[in-house]
């Protein structure tokens, strides 16, 4: 029996690789675990059955016997520490790509997150203008602390990790709002992280969800 | 050499345990862990030499032997995984107990950040009085799953974890927001975290160093 997953059975990004099941993907790919994937719609996401295994409501999840597990980070956490690829084998290097994870989730992406919904919710209501600008700050001050924490080198730490796996997913997530793009050593890292071929795998798996609900029109 | 934490020498919530030193605490208290205390002033927190260990300018940061770790986070996840007392020793009850963690930082920590922030940051702002409602509606959906989640059991699943334990670290910090007075489930879970003795004594140890900062005057 295959690890079975959930995702949207329509993504609101249109197959941009924004979902967090990209993440999960991304990971399984990366330790080579083929998966399979149960499609949800949203109605589905919010109904009881589907809330018994996640109490938020939300995508994705991870089933594998009678483990059931919700959030993205502790999905990676779960695949990082069963199977080898995304985690040195021993502390301190495996403590500290672990931190990263946790970094990426608590310290990056809330403020990138609070951006996106002030764009998204709040982008007709007559403060977001004078409001914008200072999310923006907020995200900035992070990415700054980032690049000058990153450096010159490739990943994180020593070699590619589960915390460069969620902090390039959470990175991801600034593409269409123009401040990656000041910190050319951030943008390289998620070019970096992109170019893996697990990651192109990953990737085309999602999209292909989407290519096909386009193509039914 | 005991591990040794950083908290604040000056904490802002002047003593109220909201500080996220606590949470580190309250994890080594529960496994019986001693530890040494670095206090750090917010000139300090924001200079060169700290932000080589914490790039981001932030407590706590945990250093035993040759590992420095940052995040409350992934210092927690340090802890339970290398002591014995916070985590289930096998799967499933071990990474579900993860899970909780992940889900207090990912899913209920930053909309109650974000109403945190509002009120700091922007009380005297136009807005803020039309978007406090939403903000707070945003973090009453999170505790409405929370609370059906929980159920009528005393913890997250069979027997407290590091899961509950950031959990109810979390959900303090909605102490002054009239908001979890409306889930009296969510106010006993919290109560419950409170009342036990590694608790007691952790907060304890936060408040005598806002204690003897008032003494000195």
């Amino acid at each position: 029996m295959l690890p079975v997953i959930t995702a949207f059975a329509q993504s609101p990004d249109r197959g941009r690789g924004q979902a967090r099941d990209m993440r999960v993907r991304w990971a399984l790919e990366e330790v080579g675990q083929p998966y399979d994937v149960e499609l949800v719609t949203f109605e589905e996401m919010k109904a009881a059955p589907y809330r018994a295994r996640q109490p938020f409501g939300q995508i994705p999840t991870f089933r594998e016997g009678e483990l059931i597990l919700f959030e993205s980070g502790a999905i990676l956490h779960h695949i990082a520490t069963t199977r080898a690829g995304l985690l040195p084998e021993t502390d301190p290097g495996r403590a500290r790509a672990i931190m990263w994870m946790f970094a990426a989730l608590s310290t990056l992406e809330p403020v990138i997150l609070e951006r996106e919904t002030a764009v998204l919710l709040e982008r007709d209501e007559p403060w977001h203008e004078s409001r914008l600008p200072r999310l923006d700050a907020r995200v900035e001050k992070r990415l700054s602390e980032l690049a000058a924490a990153l450096g010159d080198r490739d990943w994180l730490e020593d070699g590619f990790t589960a915390g460069d796996l969620m902090m390039v997913s959470v990175l991801r997530r600034l593409k269409t709002s123009g401040l990656l793009s000041r910190f050319p050593a951030l943008e390289a890292y998620v070019a970096r992280g992109e170019a893996r071929p697990a990651f192109i795998r990953a990737f085309a798996a999602q999209k292909a969800v989407f290519d096909a609900l386009a193509a039914r029109g």
